[in-house]
């Protein structure tokens, strides 16, 4: 497979072919598409028509939901005998690509049923206290080195950011204002920027007030903040499972239990799942990503964000709402939990800066019914942030370029996804499984069950590739042959040279 | 009493008219020295006298340790009776600017006896669980008023601070390293400022690994991860009484006690009745201001700061030293308990910008043997600061232009300090007590017993006076008659003013 060739393909083509479901007896689909012959020929028959069918799957001339050709007509055009298609359209079943309608043959799957699922985790079922993981900490620290690939990070490549715009504001702001550099702000922050991002809270659904929003030292303080306002020492909190390994630090700082509950690589934290915990353990607090989930990119259909609202109020727990990539849906379904709630049980937080400017660091957070006690948390704890700071973001805001900005970024990085996902598709062992995420710039894979993902960091970090091992998105050691990549840093050659690089490290493991 | 008469008079000079010692049958030395004549016509002879002799004390005729006129010489010159000597005298030592010695007669007490404590506060000498106080509240949200006169503040002006400087440090960086708002700066923070800070620190003694050093969101932060690394809620923490408000603030939010420590005005803590009180309490922290405390402007005596580091290292508790406003102190004694720590049992924090630029918001700490503790429990609350604002103060530091602006200050804010003092001798009724502070800004006053210090800033508030009530440095609601008062401002007419309208609405109250 040549990149050109797969360039040519549209995100949602490629997520088909960068699904890379690969079972033992099947070549990735991308390989299928690189017609490499030598191995095409040593298949079996069966294979070789299911590979073509994904094949014309992928490349669109069979669309979604368009009928297969039936048995009969295939076994005709083909010269092959029926059971001969019937095991090639059971592959082509088991690869989630076609699916049977009762009698009336196969179909090619809607787009969103293309994702395949990693084999189904079931988290341990009980409340965990958090250790200080060794991966974590192994792969925090690796992150501060700059020269390292940043695979293992979550930020897009700094060349993506405003950063012209940005800077030409704040030499604006110390020309015009220097005794910004001498004034203190107080929590709850600037009026100004408080007021911008509650009126880009109606994207996701919410009508904020201003007065309620807290601005923070970035969204992970905002998350801490409004853990320390709901929880004390021991209680339990429901995290999804995979779930952002600094979540899981988080816990582990204020002494708090974790309950991993099972989440769908596309529709996130299982909402059925949840409910039955709930009846088994005293929940005090939810925190999830709701929209884009980071690492599996799942966003939970609007249905079941309701549902969750009215389950907070229903069991008295609060639910701490982390939507610092939500804008980075592709489809624009950003619509929060914290839009169906009515009575305060949803504390929203996020990230001001994440896809914007990190270097600014700046946070927020509507604490719902608690809003009164992050808000006296925050300045008790840390006075407040630095307003230069929160006015060029907010004057960034108020001048319509964040929007635009967001709008141009998502369009970007649903490229280099594409890009990141086919040199996976090229330099990766078979064996791996992964599911494009609903949005962002993170992609979750399951390696081959055999791969210590820690050990693999380890490994690449000698070549100077970070990584962050799926060990760390579990209070439970699972995920322990996952990776989650960071598909955020504009492709170049180094980058694909890392992922070979990459890939044979993974060959020399298996 | 002119501002001119009185701003000829040195500190030390001024530091005795502003003792502002009054009682009930006295002028303010200050309103002495105005020739108040109508006032003084109506005082008894004795009193007359007294405020004569206390004249000649404040301005330097009569010298530090000279003899007194003898009675019978005094009873010649001025043709009264002996007993009107005796009651004059009398009124001197109640005034605490004469000493009787032996059987020699009276001497003008040297300048460190002038300081007079206001009486003794005996703290209830029990842990106790920290209330978030009304004042508390009130006051920080006042503060918030940026029209507000902040007599209640702990800060200078904004026009001592080199803003010019930092500004043009600020926008050099952000055209030769505009990528600084575009990338994430993990704690414990920029290398540049970490040396910068370790070598700032040999002026306090210390010999830092920069290594150690975490930058954070100003000192109050630093403080808050130092307590969240040592304690648990519940443990007890050792304060002076009176402390800074918002070391009680960030008490309550961990659940911690405070365990209140007599303090004296000019010797601070007091380590004999700590050291009765570790034998009675398991005492996990002792968080303190060792050099110009806050409120009282108090600086430990170097012996007793020895003694304070080995009590941590005996009794096995934390010591988390403050130093924020150690460079403010007057004569240049800014040795910290740190300098004497040998095992690692003091975290020293500090402020970074309170002085310098308090919008770039940094502080930061050396947490002894809990130093990794502190750095991990940073990350993980809220990553880290913006690197652009830790260049700037990094620059700026490497420059010199840091230390010469500090001692600029404390030339200014010693100046300052007299002319509110002078103001408030002038514009308070008697009745009150204040003690010259060791170094800093901020002025602790002890007003007549019978004033609210809470209704007064109430009543303040209405005019736009912003005050720091006595009772917000207690857990115990001791200083309910106390006022800090911040000296940091340039003295204008508004402050004359203000301190006008401050006297008056206290002779109402009376």
């Amino acid at each position: 497979m040549t990149p050109i060739l797969i360039s040519t393909l549209s995100i949602e083509q490629l997520q088909i072919s960068a699904i890379l479901t690969y079972t033992d007896f099947n070549k990735p689909l991308g390989s299928v598409m690189s017609k490499d012959s030598q191995a095409q020929s040593a298949k079996p028959l069966y294979a070789k028509i299911a590979d073509e069918l994904t094949d014309m799957i992928a490349s669109g001339v069979l669309a979604e939901g368009d009928r297969l050709p039936s048995l009969r007509m295939l076994s005709k055009s083909h010269a092959v005998s029926v059971p001969t298609v019937v095991e090639a359209y059971r592959v082509l079943e088991d690869r989630g690509v076609v699916t049977p309608l009762n009698r009336s043959g196969y179909y090619v799957k809607r787009r969103e049923d293309f994702f395949q699922p990693p084999k189904p985790v079931r988290p341990i079922g009980s409340p965990t206290k958090i250790m200080q993981k060794e991966a974590t900490q192994l792969v925090m620290t690796a992150a501060q080195n700059p020269g390292l690939l940043p695979f293992g990070a979550a930020v897009p490549s700094p060349s993506l950011f405003p950063i012209t715009r940005l800077k030409s504001i704040m030499s604006r702001l110390l020309r015009h204002k220097p005794e910004l550099l001498g004034s203190y702000d107080f929590a709850p922050g600037s009026m100004e920027l408080r007021r911008e991002l509650a009126r880009r809270s109606l994207r996701w659904g919410c009508t904020i007030d201003p007065e309620a929003i807290v601005v923070t030292n970035g969204c992970v303080e905002a998350i801490s903040l409004a853990l320390r306002a709901v929880t004390k020492p021991g209680d339990i909190v429901a995290v999804e499972t995979p779930t952002y390994y600094g979540f899981l630090s988080l816990l582990e700082v204020l002494g708090l239990q974790a309950l991993e509950i099972p989440c769908d690589p596309v529709n996130g934290l299982s909402v059925d799942e949840f409910t039955k915990a709930l009846r088994k353990f005293d929940v005090t607090a939810c925190l999830l990503c709701s929209t884009v989930s980071n690492p599996t990119g799942a966003t939970i259909p609007v249905k079941k964000k309701r549902e969750l609202a009215e389950l907070a109020c229903r069991h008295d727990f609060m639910i701490i709402e982390d939507a610092t990539f939500a804008d980075l849906h592709f489809n624009g379904e950003t619509l929060s939990i914290k839009s169906f709630d009515t009575d305060g049980y949803v504390i929203l937080c996020a990230s001001a800066t994440k896809t914007t400017a990190p270097g600014l660091r700046l946070g927020w957070v509507e604490g719902g019914k608690v809003s009164d006690q992050i808000s006296y948390l925050k300045r008790v704890s840390s006075i407040g942030q630095p307003q230069i700071n929160q006015l060029v973001l907010a004057e960034y805001m108020a001048s319509g370029g964040y929007e635009r900005h967001l709008r141009q970024l998502v369009r970007t990085i649903r490229k280099q996804l594409d890009q990141h996902c086919t040199a996976i598709a090229d330099s990766f062992p078979s064996g791996l499984t992964a599911v494009p995420p609903s949005g962002g710039f993170l992609l979750w894979l399951e390696l081959s069950s055999e791969i210590d993902g820690l050990e693999l960091h380890n490994r690449a970090l000698s070549f100077g590739i970070g990584l962050a091992p799926g060990e760390m998105f579990s209070a439970n050691g699972l995920f322990s042959n996952y990776l989650r990549v960071n598909c955020g840093q504009v492709y170049t050659d180094e980058i694909r040279t890392a992922y070979a690089r990459l890939g044979s490290l993974l060959t020399d493991m298996m």
